[in-house]
């Protein structure tokens, strides 16, 4: 039995600075790279490449909306020929840093509103799915477990990883609860814990109804943003380990 | 003999259209292709790209400095490490897309005043070479002849072609002469077409003091603005055809 | 009776040309001039703030969402609050470049996406006229006629002017139809001509199910994007003037 | 006797977070707000000039070149009317969220790379200049001792005031030290504090070469980056109280 733990990185900006990249790197297996439209920019590539091949992560592509002000959290009205082609770009951008230093990229996930919007909406997802098997075929294809995004990777051929969320409550049809439902987040890090080993060993997952679901769990979303969100993550890596679970970059 | 035709292409951005690429592109060989900082969008690339292919045109990347507004026609003050990755950046988002296409990317050429800038500037010269061929080592590297970007193109490895202005006034030392002076521009077609064929079946070009000087024409930079600069381009193609020098894509 | 014509104008950017301005300020009463958002910059709109000056033309606020790249016309999803701010800080930014020239601005009109959303929807309707009102408070809120942005001008106690559409389809509960059924458009000029004549003396316009509905039009929406739609405009105004109609900039 | 404390604030930018601004405002009696090019957006800009109207601190705007990325402290290019333009739109912007709480603009001080360029260069200087009194000739105009700025904003009749900076080496023309001569921070804060207060009181400072030059010290320059930077400040402060020296915002 094996997992991902994948984090978004390299979310800084100028002058800017968010997260505590070099801390988190050292304990995930997936890094999901911000390419410049929602965060990030061109010498904060650079350095996030470096720093995911210094620690043996996985490079990943994290395309977003082209929205630096909203950190592309804000949904946009763009159509799925412009998202095909966002996501191209990105990709392409991303990879020239990966390539310049002898390496590849290993996977794709969308970002922030243009993830959840496409998780729902199958003609976004499949622009997506599109646009990154145009470019980089060979990639893994990282989305929300059960959703569009799953469908629509193995519809265009690419190898599709299944996400999932330690600290999230879960509809009965497998969605994610929006976030502007109170029960949305977990707070108890024991319980997430055992969510999460649960959706590893057993494939199932207690929904917001009390009723178990299937959930396939490929990778878990992890964040860097604190000192106590990297705390969690060491949490879920020790409990892992405990329960014979291998960390690994997703498809290694 | 043989000598290569370049234009700038893909200038739209959004909603806003620039220059006649449908008609400038049955008459080049070479399109510089506009990445998104100074001009173009992931739309116009996409766009663009596939109208070099339809033309049997070679795809060139034309990185600038990340200023819309000023067309990258305004010096900034950008150092070697930004100039590296800038152009690292735009190379990978164009690559994607001409790679999409089952095509590959031919040439780089930096655009406006990154170009004249590194024309006289060592350092960003060879920032840039460094990101070309840390991207892209294949491609040929499309610098002003005579200048820092020629040498910048050699030294780190790249096939490099030269390129010269048919309509333009050269400096005793091989340089352009500055857009401020008056006489910067020749005004008369013929005589800009007779200096284009004595760069390339001669290698000299009068220069400014009346001296001539070497010069090597593998490129003329020509443009596709508005009806009279392609009826210019049109006339071009008809004497060096006369001259019996052939017009080909660089590089093939 | 009275009519005032407005147009968005100064919607060009850096070296792209957008729009006959030069042309439609000749012809119409009041001008919603861009602010660098969603389309113009600092230059364009010192132009056209001096074109409406020396056109005796009402200096309008254009403001929209910030996407020069969709040109306002994509949906954002942003909240009440960043709308208001938005809207300050437009308004604000082209103020000054009426008040340097000895003008003031004359009314505000929501763009593109902005405006369609707004008058379905009274938060982002509100926030809007709240924004104007904190800013402008004595400057006309132009809105599409029976829409929320018409009860949100009133309710922050703007002085409202409602906005019609020559060439427009409108649905039985006076909205507009959507440019998505092919119905929405009206393509015979004298038709549109008529209708509008009608609006402002009667009152009344044929929505889609053939029955009438109450309008108040004090101001039509005209273009002037090629010199097709000047030429309506030029239509229009022999029509009204043929009908005693005055063509007057909205509250002079 | 007495003085003003002057300090970068509102320079936060969506999600990102920069500088300690509710305690730096505490301590300070002028606040230059960054306007959305180099740094801040609209949400930020009401923010900040709530925080300053609560802590009794000047509103200063200050505007900066559009750069983002660079923070405003890459030069570029853009001429004298580009620059009145720039500066118009910025201060016009931040108007109107301090009228709209009832307060008003006290000064306005440049940013970045525009502030040291224009230091020296007169034509943009009086760009600043011309750009400020078109749109609020009741403004002070704050600029560094003995520079271009001051004599600029004198010709456009506006009420100068002189910046001095505590921690900084000047040559003995008066310019500061360039930052790339080791020298051209001191890092002993008694010293430093030592020089303001011989500034303010005495009119006159140790240059480089030892000797002394004269220089009228309005305004001090202080940050709020981080902990030690307000730690300065209170330090300032105690010294300016002990000398008797009364801290108050410019113009009061």
């Amino acid at each position: 039995m094996r997992i991902d733990l994948n984090s978004d990185v390299g979310e800084s900006f100028g002058i800017y600075k968010l997260g505590l990249d070099e801390e988190v790197m050292k304990e995930i297996t997936s890094a999901n790279i911000a390419c410049g439209f929602h965060a990030g920019d061109y010498m904060v590539m650079e350095k996030t490449v470096d720093l995911a091949i210094a620690n043996g992560v996985g490079i990943g592509v994290h395309p977003g909306y082209p929205d630096l002000q909203g950190f592309g959290r804000r949904k946009m009205d763009l159509g799925p020929h412009e998202i095909k082609n966002l996501v191209m770009y990105q990709v392409g951008a991303l990879k020239a840093f990966a390539e310049a230093k002898g390496a590849q990229i290993n996977h794709v996930k969308a970002h922030g509103a243009l993830y959840n919007t496409a998780g729902k909406d199958q003609e976004l997802a499949e622009a997506i799915a599109k646009g990154v098997s145009a470019v980089a075929p060979g990639v893994i294809f990282l989305g929300l477990a059960n959703s569009e995004l799953v469908k629509a990777g193995k519809k265009y051929g690419l190898t599709v990883c299944e996400e999932v969320f330690a600290d999230r409550n879960y509809n009965p049809d497998g969605s994610l609860m929006s976030r502007k439902n109170p029960e949305a987040i977990l707070h108890d890090p024991e319980v997430a814990i055992l969510r999460v080993v649960r959706m590893i060993k057993e494939g199932k997952i207690e929904a917001s109804n009390g009723e178990d679901i299937d959930i396939q769990a490929d990778s878990i979303c992890v964040h860097g943003d604190n000192p106590e969100a990297i705390e969690f993550v060491r949490q879920i890596r020790k409990a892992l380990k405990y329960e014979n679970i291998q960390i690994h970059t997703m498809g290694s």
